[in-house]
């Protein structure tokens, strides 16, 4: 269990102005890292920590020698063109690190001068993808998206017997995720029109995107041996927004009896920026069981995990249009919700996923799932804010939605927010629907 | 479309002797694959092909300059502990690299006296994972075992609508994929005993195996990009056998609604050889649908994949207990069946994958699904064998199984045969459950 230190204290400042109001949402406490270069350019890609609107660069700062022991070997992870490196090097590395970047970012530190020129502002970088994903896993743990996508799919049964017992989860393509991702619509096969007909076969009609968080893997496992609940958190690096993109036709044809395949990995859209879990410890919250609902099974309990499996994270998603963008419209707020109201927990995840000997490993992705809340206005899809294409909304531009036209561009933002703490930012994920090929 | 070429001559021999009988099945018309280094020692894994009980080392012929062209540079991008550099060039190379090797290791190649020195005894080595396995897709290209299990799991409605008419697949794990695995039995959550109990949790006690071909991809596609019918052969590397061990309790109460999970990811026993798509050329056969059976949507149709999209390879399971190593048995015949009976072909898995856009990279690795036959032993899995563990098998030194038991051990071969041609072998996978941690 990590717990507060240094790091996290609210008054700490930076000599990177822009890192102390709470517009960006990269203070010192933050810290979240990334891989970028110059935009636009054929530079290599390389490891960077966000502070304020600029970025460290990671690979140059290693060069300096500025810093010792862990935190040194963590900073000497950091020079290839993913985190994987600095992920497989475990907790204690990664604290090091956090330790010696917030003491050479701080209002007052002697290394100011020398880290000064390494700064690359964030309006002049693009990004990749953070880690070499070697598998993305998805679940499933919001029982409000569940019950609500259950009744859209089996309108007599939202939601099946194992869902409080089992965190549901299934593999899905690492291949395609990405960050700032533009991609066609996708093509395929959905339902026949009538029964004793053929299917329909063309572009993807019922376009969704799904509010989610991924969970990056530091430390992974042997195979055959699980992750104690307790346990599961040092295996976490951070978190990240993630955008499961669904092609809800296509998905209602296809996924019974295996799951869902070409209705989600043409694309999955990830943010930048990976915060990690030990910035994220101000933000730990109880996780409780409302009133008659079954608890987990030992496997999934423990009183550590009650008193504080869970994160207070904010999100929203937002939405443009082609017209938006062109009358220069301000994104369309959709819907927000908060990532303590999932019914199953990261350490719960962790533990699940290894329970049978299945192997993390650095670099891995495990997506919430959509993450609705109890709110009509707090669900996490298109499908649930328009009932199944059944209630269409309104943009405040005037233009009306179902499902996702092309052009239209989902952007998500997650951040934490308390009292007295500086704001804590997740930077957002975005992707734009194109026409089909 | 590959046709027949001079290395698929059938009156053509080795100098490496043992190549030039049908026992080993690696003639010089095969020449697969693997990624191999001494047993038990730390050299580096390094890429090698079979010649009768002998593998070349690709990496040490390399560097001898002995090849010019296409063949060079396929032969220099076997220098690593992995083929995904050789399968990333592209069928031409492949192709390029078979016409030298073939030429090189024929009967009178001026050749041998340099790679004579090269070779290295099958039974000194050890093998690893021949590619880094980006993606793993796993199918259920047969119609007979989606028939047999649909009634396990769904007694009134064992085939469902959409079987007929969509390559039905999932994403398989990548991290747990082997070959020669010995791995514990997986532990997890079952069905309650009862409606309105907790769910059970312990030691699988319906595990069973799955006789499956896996399919290497070797060039992918671009993001956004589909790979239409007649040009999917072009993307694929070659073939190995593949055991997708299922642990058919945790499955039953886990699959609905997102499909299998933990009941699949905890390993999954692969061949060390890949058998290239050229080798097999001489046993493409037609790919027709039986009367009455719809035809397939236009995109998965053409006329070349109608003439010869499948392939006749012959599968046989086998298997050893604790009990019969102990007393020397041989191992146990279960049951065999033909790939050539699948309901969908390799081209058609290729390009309904990449039809949404979804893109295949250099080393993924696709599934079949579950490779039974029409007839009751050509099943393959214990599963279908045992009608659901309700009729036990009696094994030939008298042991029974239902399910299988710690220490029974898999091992599932392929091999190509026709008159008039030399045995063409993928040697074996082998796997062994160990009793639950």
């Amino acid at each position: 269990m990590t717990t507060l230190n240094e790091t996290h204290d609210a008054a700490l400042t930076s000599w990177v102005a822009s890192a102390n109001d709470d517009t960006t949402g990269f203070p010192v406490q933050n810290l979240p890292f990334a891989v970028f270069r110059k935009r636009g350019s054929s530079e290599a890609f390389r490891p960077g920590v966000a502070i304020g609107d600029q970025i460290v660069d990671l690979a140059a700062l290693a060069k300096l020698n500025l810093f010792d022991g862990q935190a040194a070997a963590a900073l000497n992870a950091c020079t290839a063109d993913s985190l994987n490196a600095l992920m497989a090097l475990g907790r204690t590395h990664w604290s090091a690190l956090r330790l010696s970047l917030s003491r050479a970012l701080r209002t007052g530190s002697t290394l100011q001068s020398q880290i000064e020129p390494l700064l690359f502002a964030q309006s002049d970088a693009e990004y990749t993808t953070p880690a070499r994903i070697g598998d993305y896993t998805d679940f499933y743990i919001s029982v409000h998206h569940a019950t609500n996508i259950g009744k859209q799919f089996r309108p007599d049964n939202p939601l099946l017997p194992n869902y409080k017992w089992v965190p549901i989860g299934y593999h899905g393509r690492a291949s395609s995720l990405g960050v700032n991702q533009q991609f066609p619509r996708p093509v395929g096969q959905t339902r026949p029109a009538a029964e004793g007909e053929m299917p329909q076969f063309g572009p993807c009609q019922r376009l969704d995107y799904e509010l989610e968080l991924g969970v990056f893997v530091g430390t992974g496992n042997e195979q055959g041996h699980r992750i104690p609940l307790d346990q599961a958190d040092e295996h976490v690096f951070g978190l990240c927004i993630l955008n499961d993109w669904s092609a809800r036709d296509i998905q209602a044809w296809e996924y019974q009896p295996l799951g869902p395949f070409l209705s989600k990995n043409f694309a999955s859209t990830i943010s930048p920026w990976i915060v990690t879990l030990e910035a994220l410890e101000p933000f730990r919250t109880a996780f409780t069981r409302a009133a008659g609902e079954p608890q987990p099974l030992p496997y999934l309990a423990s009183d550590t995990n009650r008193a504080q499996g869970a994160y207070d994270v904010q999100m929203e998603v937002l939405m443009t249009t082609q017209a938006s963008r062109t009358a220069q419209h301000a994104p369309a707020h959709l819907s927000a919700s908060n990532f303590r109201d999932a019914y199953w927990n990261i350490a719960q995840l962790i533990t699940h996923h290894t329970v049978n000997g299945c192997n993390l490993q650095p670099g891995d992705l495990l997506g919430t799932g959509t993450l609705s809340g109890p709110e009509p206005d707090q669900v996490g899809s298109i499908l649930e804010l328009t009932q199944g294409g059944k209630t269409p909304i309104t943009l405040p531009w005037g233009e009306q939605r179902t499902f996702l036209q092309d052009g239209d561009q989902i952007i998500i933002r997650a951040e934490c927010r308390k009292p007295g703490y500086p704001r804590i930012a997740f930077g957002e994920s975005a992707g734009t629907v194109l026409p089909a090929r």
